[in-house]
């Protein structure tokens, strides 16, 4: 069983699809945290009411980046938790955060990463013409949408698709994509060469994930 | 019937891919030339044997880019191709020879534009770290590996794959997506804005291609 935090902003849809494949059994992992840097984010209320250890950091509240941080660091510190999951978190971590969990903080980012990183990634993919695009789970690193790749699943860009309706299709994705991603952490069977992240090579010298056993 | 030139500089794969289709009845077009600018690549000798219109124009053979290009497009003026397509020509086109076929040219790339653009697009998304890749047929624009994007198909990286092996399975897409393409450009029904590409929604005021009819 794996321990996760959760940091959010907004409505927090891929922790309350975390949560819900926690509760049906499909993941085994516990959720130790939920952490929001905006006290009305309603993913926060959501954790409240499901009964999680909630806990609203306002960074209003602080002068600093690194002072919020230093907040935010010492409930997870407190948590103990293996991953750290970023769902919808609108505020970059700095390098010293990043580094107090080295491969062990997540991120999901509505493209398939490199393409479209930054903020709007769903209508730069529309105007851009892309006729894939997708969503991409990644390790959080010094850079912004750049870490090592977990998952990634592609949603089709139609000729009609708007921002929001290819948002919607996208969103689908990330919740299957960062419950299978946790999944394939907790059971702890990958490892990381370069920036390629590798799955299941180790159970017996044979081929798990991705080939037959 | 679309009439369609032809330039590559190696087996070109492509081409066949094309060339098969239309002698299977699976796409209304007719090759009007091959170009090549490498005189002893196999697709050029591939495309004698087909009997088709062939054409060696050995860039060595020319002091400049300029000079080069001014006899392939003199080939070309007399061939009328509806579209040129690129199939491995390792040639950049002068911003002149693009502007003498505006959304004419097509080109494919072996990865999901704008990820990894230039050469080398496999092994980039193997040291990348990319779960998902694939292949782009594009019109060529002025600048390199960046104009409208026609179609695009993905191919999962698996985790035991070299770029070699990645390339081998993108290369299976590539012919499916460039035959699609031509096959959609043949029924005329496309348009382009911005920089999408948008197919079948001329007729009857339906959508064709991607919804119901």
């Amino acid at each position: 069983m794996i321990r996760l935090a959760i940091l959010l902003s907004g409505r927090g849809s891929n922790f309350q699809a975390i949560h819900d494949a926690i509760a049906a059994g499909r993941l085994d992992a516990t959720i130790v945290c939920v952490i929001s840097n905006v006290p009305e984010a309603p993913g926060l209320a959501r954790a409240r009411e499901l009964g999680l250890s909630s806990h609203s950091i306002d960074q209003r509240a602080y002068s600093t980046r690194p002072a919020h941080e230093e907040e935010v660091l010492r409930v997870l510190a407190e948590a103990q938790p293996d991953f750290i999951c970023l769902a919808g978190y609108m505020r970059l971590l700095t390098p010293a955060f990043v580094a107090a969990y080295p491969s062990r903080i997540l991120n999901i980012h509505p493209s398939l990463l490199p393409a479209f990183p930054g903020v709007n990634a769903q209508a730069q993919a529309v105007e851009y013409g892309a006729k894939v695009s997708g969503c991409t789970v990644h390790f959080v690193d010094q850079n912004l949408d750049a870490g090592p790749i977990l998952v990634q699943r592609t949603v089709e860009v139609r000729d009609d698709d708007t921002a929001e309706s290819l948002a919607a299709r996208i969103l689908e994705q990330e919740h299957i994509a960062y419950v299978d991603v946790l999944r394939k952490l907790s059971r702890g069977d990958y490892r990381i060469e370069g920036r390629r992240v590798l799955f299941g090579l180790t159970v017996n010298g044979a081929r798990g994930e991705n080939g037959l056993p």
